[in-house]
């Protein structure tokens, strides 16, 4: 057994040869990556990433954070920068700082990447920077680097994106009756900015909603009427979820005259805080009443304070490094929507937190019992060996293997989506190996259990 | 050294030698079980136990939680059912879904009793489930399995039920005189639904319990006088522990005057939400102040959504699989009685949480200072490996070992409690072989404790 | 590779050989204490430690608490004791319940120091008890346990005190000035007793601030001024922090006008609730503000109710054991301050947190993105092994491991220093191991890791 097969991998040697042995069985199977930010133009478009620092720097906000942090302002690491000189100075301070990202999940990504892609095995820094730029930025031109070279190489078997519910979703159109492109693009309906009052700009942003569903007048129906249309109209063009970020996942349950009753003093800007949280926490049920409907799986990434930083916020835009977790609560906060759709056989609501305490203490136990629910992989900041590691022994014991969602790497960075898959399967293998190891599960449930989670469990939790 | 002897050991040869030996101390040593849930109409009836499902599925809703939430309904599994057609069916769906137990706590019960007691090592399947029915079916109806000579062949030497206060403890009383019963098994005074006014039906509950102890008028110096006789009444019968379910462990201090005021206002419906908090709280300070007078252990389980899912309360009861965790916390909750008896020489409080970050934010500091509070075992959702070790490695380096309960199955399943005991045991000499091999305890220390742990700590912490 | 040279390394052969490599590589470096609570009188005075109790128990709550709660009175411990008779009395209180401190974090400092400064490794009991007293005792009155003698073998390049800002600072003047002594004494300007309005005393608190910054006039502005001109005299003694200890990190920034009408209302005590919190968290934004401008370095210990039980507080006074934590929030706290100074160059605002739930939750997110914050090492009832173990791995796979405060002993008992500091540098040692291990990071970035953590990073987390 080599090094590299043992990556992630520790222990005693009978654990870590039965770790590798289950990778094995894993290692080719294709990935299902259900929920992730990748641009759908990509692959429709098919054209040569632009550059490294574009490519790796640049749209990713694990990677300029840390940067930041450093003291880098953003647009020194290249926020809306498109000439060449800007991308080598932006790649440059990433490799002089490289020691930042020991241990980080994104140095973890940004290594296996170099490595398993570019074959470059030596680290970066100052001194070999220019070199390594000059390597990728060569081989990016090459045929094997487009997109959907790519895609098929990392053997992507479904990939979906996140989209506005407005969206005419036109390259996801484009891909599906393209003849030379024979993957599965799919998008996500995630509407936050319409089914919140309190988003920005959510007048228009409601306006546009009705519009976009073809429908006049602006009230409650018609705004119901439209996500219910743009729904379909998703579904239509392959969505199977919907996805839904909040800073509490706290849900309600109005009349329809209540509801339109706050619709309307919203619209006019006259909500109380209580009414329109209140609303806000109606629609979220109100979605998963449409997904016992229309079968859309339910997503909901909750627990973080987004534009912490006003002022980076107005600079550079939202996605931009600073949102960051806060306390979550979902026994509470949950109840009106369970109450009423939790054992509905038609609805999948996947529940992700930020808040490990949350995993054990409410996750594993809600998927524990509602049929509905299912524990959201480890997510963002947890994206990681040992947080990944963590969640395994905080949930199984108490909801076992089979109330997940399968990994999702809700990444924008394309190119790191199969190492990241990887060391999801990674670690879940190490953490089947200590099971047997430990007389807890036998062998052969172990084999079972591996390739169920990479296949069984994802297609189940998102109807694949 | 065969496999089973290594359960739960990891770790280098050295360590699992060490926890080995450890645990071959203490193995044989005998289950004091201070708290949990068994009825003790099974003992004092002592006849052989109905069925397989009935056994391990019908009344275990550790086990039926994760079977609904696969889809089957509670009357699937056999809430409610007599017959055997639908103790068959019951087991067959649990022997079909055997995959779903995998790594839980409750998949390590099941496997381990059906091999331990009913010498089953194949794993339960679809396939197989008629033929293991019929087998532990068999077993039961054999002398060996009636519930006393499980009793005694499980070394069980103290084993503590959960009472209602107005219950006569007819068979405890039965039980103490049976010249064919060498066992102690005593009740547990839990006063929940008389003494939080938010309880259901919380009138006629005190008009009962102002009743059971021959009291006439309803008012609240006898509701006191109530509860400390009927205390005294447990106390005669065995009781040395007093146990409280609470969603908060909110604590508080009323003059009599305060609570004699609230106490009439609640009966009159008329109370405010305020009040019946401060009247809950002081009730929890009031409990404390009888137990410094009869010597009671008080025990508080905290932080509990009981009965999440209303429809599922209403058709099939109470304990049925959806009671939810929530946050906890203690430092504040716990002030108003820890500064009245907190320091009291008679006082001993143990705090038992689900809410593992508080175990050593709250918990072991509370612990580590006040004579009187004691720090719960993992319990519920926690009773299982990965938890339990969690527990000694977030407990013991600020508590130490000795300011723990000891072990508690709290468990209906009167056939797990052997394994539960022995899984506590195991990670215990686990954890003190680790502590040993990093050189920061001796083998002679761990030794000792290892001892401790299933015996003095139990037999302190509970005054047996 | 003999034993004690193993101490808390665990694993494989190769990787507690790794770890002790990487040990041996960073053991002899110099202790950097940038924050603590050694008496600055001990090392300007040098005088004689009187005796073992006074020594490692009168002034250590982290070693009364846990006898306290064994039942011990505080009196018993020796406070405010000074005969022999007393000190060997609970010299043999201590002796006699070595069992309570297996496992913790003091029985490990006690346990090392005894064995590496006293030469003692037999387990203390109370069959030694008087014979260890006079060992130890005899000792202490050799040349070489001077205070002085013992900061230079500890081989301590700075040490922090910490201090009230009206303190004269005389010792670290005397100290400063000493031909006899090369060692750096450093204060730490600790304001929570003046900028707290809800202080008790407060009112006589701020006046004595501004007496002695030679202000007349007890107004706002001169109390701003007399804040200023304090830290100015505490830098000019060789301060490179504020240190801040807060219930809650709530930080808010109010006009000028505000907070001086506030100020006026809080010092003729008629100030509302909400009024003091919000003039609290506007003066932790001042401090910040200050920091810009002198460079001092601002550190923010959260989420502890200190004092929790009032008797004891009234009998013995502050730090007895009985502050208790409570659940810690920064990311809604620390808003007003970050949105202010959070990207200021001159900023460095470490946070340190006693829930560990909010290390990877928020602190390494908020240190991974905002140049300001630094994420503050494990402390206080965290200042163990398993603790420092999760710590890292919690927190490096955010925020790497530049982004933290190196290890602070925070301690009152100067001779626990040199073994503290050991156990910090083994765990990271024994991470850095395990890293390479899993091959997440090369041995050469981890021997560099090892050295900085120890080096570089206390270094530029306090300006040093």
């Amino acid at each position: 057994m080599n090094k590299t097969n043992q990556r992630l991998f520790s222990g005693t040697d009978a654990e870590v040869a039965l770790a590798a042995e289950l990778f094995d069985s894993v290692a080719k199977l294709p990935i299902i990556s259900p929920h992730g930010h990748v641009d759908p133009r990509l692959l429709a478009e098919n054209k040569p990433f632009p550059n490294p620092a574009e490519l790796f720097i640049y749209f990713d906000h694990y990677v300029t954070r840390l940067l930041h942090a450093q003291g880098y302002s953003l647009a020194d690491l290249g926020k809306g920068k498109t000439d060449d000189a800007s991308a080598r100075s932006a790649w440059k301070i990433l490799c002089s700082n490289w020691h930042l990202y020991a241990g980080t999940a994104s140095g973890y990504w940004l290594t296996n990447t170099f490595e398993q892609l570019f074959g470059i095995s030596e680290l970066p820094s100052a001194e070999n920077a220019e070199r390594l730029y000059d390597k990728i930025a060569s081989q990016l031109l090459e045929p094997e680097f487009l997109p959907r070279a790519l895609f098929a190489k990392f053997n992507i078997e479904v990939l979906a994106t996140t989209d506005d519910p407005t969206d005419d979703l036109q390259f996801h159109a484009a891909l599906a009756v393209d003849a030379n492109f024979a993957g599965r693009v799919i998008p996500t309906f995630r509407p936050d900015i319409y089914i919140d009052p309190r988003a920005t700009n959510w007048k228009n942003n409601v306006a546009k909603l009705v519009a976009s569903a073809s429908l006049v007048e602006l009230n409650y129906k018609n705004f119901i009427l439209a996500l219910e249309n743009r729904r379909a109209y998703f579904k239509q063009h392959g969505a199977v979820s919907t996805d839904h970020g909040v800073y509490e996942p706290y849900t309600a349950s109005l009349t329809d005259s209540e509801a339109s009753r706050i619709f309307e003093t919203a619209l006019a800007g006259s909500a109380s805080e209580t009414d329109l949280r209140e609303f806000a926490g109606h629609m979220l049920t109100e979605m998963a009443r449409m997904s016992c409907e229309d079968g859309l799986v339910m997503t909901v990434h909750a627990g973080v304070f987004r534009n912490h930083h006003q002022e980076t916020f107005e600079t550079f835009g939202a996605d931009t490094g600073h949102d960051i977790p806060v306390a979550a609560e979902f026994t509470n906060n949950m109840k009106a929507l369970l109450n009423k759709y939790g054992t509905h056989p038609n609805l999948t609501l996947i529940l992700f937190a930020l808040d490990e305490n949350v995993w054990n203490r409410e996750l594993a136990p809600l998927a524990g019992f509602y049929p509905a629910v299912r524990v959201g992989a480890p997510w963002w900041f947890f994206d990681a060996p040992d947080a990944a590691m963590r969640f395994r022994e905080k949930v199984t014991e108490i909801a076992g293997f089979y109330r997940g969602s399968g990994f999702i790497d809700d990444t924008r960075a394309f190119l790191s989506i199969p190492v990241r898959h990887e060391m999801a399967r990674r670690v879940d293998c190490m953490y089947l190996a200590r099971l047997v190891s430990a007389g807890r599960i036998s062998e052969h449930q172990a084999r079972a259990i591996a390739v169920d989670l990479v296949d069984r469990v994802p297609r189940e939790a998102f109807k694949l």
